[in-house]
């Protein structure tokens, strides 16, 4: 559980600096973006479970793997330069390792399974949405990459599969290997989900 | 107690559908934003109370109405098509559940009267301020329709009635009538708060 | 310590109502932006930190100061109507003080160091951040004040001169005379972190 947290933190770390790279930001801001997408989602988790510690003031190790996370990028930014695919990667890999960490976080609270699902979509999403509000632009999660509900997806995988007394480590990898594969795929098919609107062609792309 | 706060969310729930589905959002969208919008305020209310669990969390019936109010909005969307005149109703039900929601937990746990009104407001507009950020809007509260003014006189009123020993069922429902009364006839008229600046006519609205 | 909070309160809360006059809002959001500047940042804190109350609801006599804070900015907006200028001091001060509160609160916690210093920045920070996405405002953290990077210098220099022993004066002034001073320099000077980037000419001033 360790492990998936501190890769998961290296990972959105990354996604983090390159975003604010991205937007020009000076050193420090790069770090400050990195931070939040990184902890982001597991300090709210953490905030809205009474009588558990911030995982990242507990044990400040995550702290520096996200520094790791944010100077690798800076170092490696010609090696990243293909924005787009280099951001879908390591988000995606953050958003698959934090969203099985929030669900087994709530698990060992005995919470039901509907609360350790939204547990999991919020440790595994509400980072990357941070990031988004921070630098200002309309929050990854509404646009077509279906972000959130992919996360929901794994999240169930993983409840059905510790319902029914998988092993540890299948019970870790499906969720994992489904929701990387699942958000690749939707990214690059571009597939949304079915419309409920009657008229879409009325809809106004400007208003975005 | 419980009631308020089940109409409340469900209103809320609706009231978040009809704005991410104004903006065109996929199923999985719509359902987010009307619980951000549902669950936000109370949300930040009990993380501010130590000692004090998150109330969907610890109840999960919520979720389901959250869920059944989005799914209503959803399914009715034709009958609801007159987006301003719903979405004012339903926003300004939840407004006025919530804000004397808020105020009786702030009570229960033996808070001044100060903060009890400041949790009332709190708890009532924070969702709707949440789905706003959320969706990228100018947040509902800061345009004329002075949204926490009138929560805040709801929820003194509460107190004031509640200080002078009124039974407890016209102690929530003047202010929750009140508070739904004042907010329509705020914005049918148009009224606003008395400016503070000397020239006004300099004001530029296109700022906004 | 409890000084040093009450001051910082009301320098925000300036801060805050001059953001808010210089967008026009009426009194009652102007009091709104006021308090959530004024208390933002220790609120955040106050969350992080399992155990600790929130700050203004266990003494609320922060909320007076703080209205205080705001009537003053109303009535003297002609005595502060060179904007920048008086934005600038009182947000340099409430971000001085605070910044300071917050390393001495968590090291009270007996937190480790690099805690207490991201405690000092979020809790001199966060008001601020708020504030300008309160408003709207791409958050003054990410322009080229270099506010953040200024807090945690200060609550650095505070840590340093706690470990060494020097005398709690000494260990409150040094740093808060720092943060002051480097702001008002590093803005009077506009100063920036170096670049990382290669070709800065590129850089698209028009994308913020």
């Amino acid at each position: 559980m360790y492990y998936i947290g501190v890769v998961g933190s290296f990972a959105f770390a990354i996604s983090g600096a390159l975003v604010a790279m991205n937007k020009k930001l000076d050193p420090f801001g790069i770090l400050i973006v990195a931070f939040v997408t990184a902890v982001g989602g597991g300090t709210l988790r953490d905030v809205l479970i009474e009588g558990r510690n911030i995982f990242w003031m507990e044990d400040p190790s995550y702290i520096y793997f996200i520094l790791a996370g944010a100077v690798c990028a800076m170092i490696f930014q010609d090696k990243l330069d293909r924005f787009r695919t280099s951001l879908l990667l390591f988000d995606t890999i953050g958003l698959a390792l934090f969203s099985v960490a929030g669900v087994q976080i709530g698990l060992t609270f005995d919470f039901p399974y509907i609360i350790c699902i939204i547990l999991g979509v919020i440790t595994g999403a509400f980072g990357g949405v941070s990031r988004d509000i921070l630098v200002n632009e309309i929050p990854i999660i509404f646009q077509k990459e279906i972000y959130a509900t992919i996360s929901s997806v794994g999240a169930s995988i993983y409840i059905v599969l510790y319902h029914f007394g998988f092993s540890r480590l299948l019970t870790e990898i499906i969720p994992i290997l489904t929701i990387i594969l699942l958000r690749i795929f939707v990214v690059y098919k571009e597939i949304m989900l079915p419309s409920i609107y009657k008229n879409d062609e009325t809809v106004d792309e400007e208003e975005w």
